[in-house]
């Protein structure tokens, strides 16, 4: 019985591993490494989108971008505004901050940088007024908060924030809000203000940096990785011979991945962010892309919500579009797994699921975004997922055996060079 | 006006720190340390309650439990159980598994223990039973996979293990309920099985310890700290200087404390899992307690929902009970933030949060528990907390200023041996 067991179940059967769909179609590791050697050379010469800002493009004065300022840059910018503000009132004018607009109104898709921008529309919000006297107050308090968080060199959450003042800003989405708009007057990125967001990211593979001054080596990490720091300033020394980046959707396959080793067979960095991207995950993969110069391929479930994923990373979340320069990673690729490759690596059935209506219209709802529209194969997956109705997890793959993705799949999609 | 400010916000006030709440009563770290290494040395002698065993109680005939097996005994446990079947259906008898039942009604919690017990009554489940059929085809399916994973040595999620087979499991929750019986059948952790679950929680402080292989050095983990590995078993060699393990419920607290070093100020290891506890991390906490024979001093939020999430690493979730001997860590001591700190630290009325009516009923429902009721000062605080219907997070501290709770309030806390 056991016998006959095994040669059905071809994926778990030690000594049949031919058996597995396309592992005959697989060349050896040293020719997938030599394609992917060739594809980390081209990649270091500076991309079309990531190299452009909206100076070259003429952009500056219509659209407003902020930077990573110094910590001293902020606490002097943060002076000179109140000494601004003070001069106004002792000459009689009162005050007024002058806040750059986020509403959707005010948002822009640059198909040239391939990222969401914020444009110039700013609205006034003075101190005598009724409609405005509260959120100006809020304004100052922000600004004086992180004030002393330059002064005294910490990091804070902005939960920590909303609680310094509870009677002032009443609930967090007020301080959060403000937070936001303190950046945009500001110039500056929200990390430069010394207010981080909660990290839920891990790292694993061919990369070493340092975190607060530790030096950490990625290859050690064992199988649970290393978290990433919620401060990226304080991350720094990058250092990797890996010749892409894998960016991974979720826990399930990362754990996969990381105990397979897969980043010794085919060198690279992988990193989760174990669902939604937060602000840490996304910066340290754009710091990781930018100075290491390596292609960054993503796996993501095949669905609009991977597909979702994948536009937040690569260009952005309307909320922080002010920011999107420091949070975008430009030109990542889809490696999988896409629609296509549900009929292409004959996922059965049952590891297939029906869309939902609202997973129906998210999709179509994403073939009108401009950063889907800009790539011609992203739109045919799209489409094609939206006609079949089929969505499908990365985990679907081990119907073909728990280690088909790093043993089969990933080797093979490497070796083709299927991503778009 | 800057200077009249900076005497209202005592908080952020670089010279004014005298004025922090308590902060004179704080004395010299020195006396501090002593007090700790008095009550670190305490724990290493047995506790009552952590040394006992079903046996010494009388209670392994009527009470079942599951112990940690090496892979290779999994293994054989497994054949001996099919050849079992086989003889059975050889004999004409057909086949049954005897299932250990995990209904409520079969937990016990055991005050000797303070944990949840599962007690011994079992169900048949025979495959000649058109109502069992399924369960039992299940429960055979998971037994091979399992069989497998022996064999080839790897871990898997129970999303992986869910796809392998999908269209006999049908949904996840068949296959995951069916692989806590097979835990049970065999008598063994579900981690013997090598079926892990994603990992989140993460650790810094005073702790070297092993992960797959990999020397860690939780000293050297910057502010992001070390992701918790999934895997248990592949954890070891913990060696560690600290006094105590602080166990954080929240991820801000936690990034503050790592950012201010505040275990190299008092030697501990800082531990948490972003809340809810998860698996990997209730292992982990144990592991540590048990090797290292530290005690454990909690810091959750003062609502029903922290001292829930305090009775799940100290006595067990009843899904799990079978392995409540292996997930639990006894004797965690509640340091805070508990309902009479509210008043005692005068925390202001603002940063309170009503309790809603939900909160109150649980609340009320865990003073009926026996965990609960067995502690006199914990039933004092939850009655305190269900009377004045005030609850209060731990970044509620941050109203004296961001490094309220790692300068004042947890020094203070550990010099009064100020804990429950």
């Amino acid at each position: 019985m056991a016998d006959k067991r095994k040669r059905r179940r071809s994926e778990l059967n030690p000594d049949g591993e031919a058996q597995l769909p396309f592992k005959n179609s697989l060349k050896s590791d040293s020719i997938i490494l030599q394609i992917l050697k060739e594809f980390s050379d081209c990649s270091t010469a500076p991309s079309s989108s990531s190299s452009k800002t909206l100076d070259d493009l003429g952009l500056s004065s219509s659209c407003r971008e902020v930077t990573d300022l110094s910590l001293s840059s902020v606490q002097s910018t943060i002076e000179d505004l109140i000494l601004k503000i003070a001069r106004s009132i002792l000459s009689g004018n009162g005050f007024a901050f002058d806040v750059p607009s986020r509403s959707a109104a005010n948002q822009l898709y640059v198909p040239e940088l391939d990222r969401i921008v914020l444009k110039d529309k700013t609205a006034i919000r003075p101190y005598a007024n009724i409609s405005t006297v509260r959120k100006s107050t809020i304004t100052t308090r922000i600004l004086q908060l992180v004030h002393q968080l330059c002064i005294k060199n910490i990091h804070v959450t902005k939960r920590d924030l909303f609680y310094t003042d509870v009677k002032l800003f009443q609930d967090q989405t007020q301080s959060d809000s403000v937070l936001d708009d303190v950046s945009c007057i500001l110039g500056c990125t929200r990390s430069s203000l010394n207010v981080i967001a909660a990290e839920k990211g891990v790292v694993v593979g061919r990369l070493i940096f340092s975190d607060n001054g530790d030096m950490i080596d990625c290859t050690k990490m064992g199988m649970g990785g290393k978290a990433i720091p919620p401060n990226i300033d304080r991350v720094g020394d990058m250092q990797s011979d890996a010749l892409f980046i894998l960016l991974v959707e979720k826990d399930a396959a990362y754990i996969r991945l990381a105990e397979d080793r897969f980043y010794n067979r085919f060198p690279c960095i992988i990193v989760t962010a174990k669902g939604q991207p937060d602000v840490a995950t996304r910066l340290f993969l754009r710091k990781m892309k930018m100075e290491l110069k390596l292609p960054v391929l993503a796996l993501v479930d095949s669905d609009p919500y991977g597909l979702k994923i994948l536009s937040v990373y690569g260009c952005g979340s309307k909320n922080m579009s002010y920011d999107s320069a420091n949070l975008t990673t430009p030109d990542i690729k889809w490696l999988g797994i896409r629609p296509s490759d549900l009929d292409k690596y004959n996922i059965p059935e049952q590891c297939r699921l029906p869309m939902t209506e609202q997973d129906i219209k998210t999709g179509k709802d994403l073939l009108e975004e401009d950063f889907v529209k800009k790539n011609p194969g992203w739109v045919e997956e799209l489409s094609l997922m939206v006609k079949t109705k089929q969505k499908a997890e990365i985990q679907a793959l081990s119907s073909f055996g728990f280690q088909y993705l790093s043993e089969v799949y990933l080797p093979l999609k490497l070796q083709q060079k299927d991503w778009l």
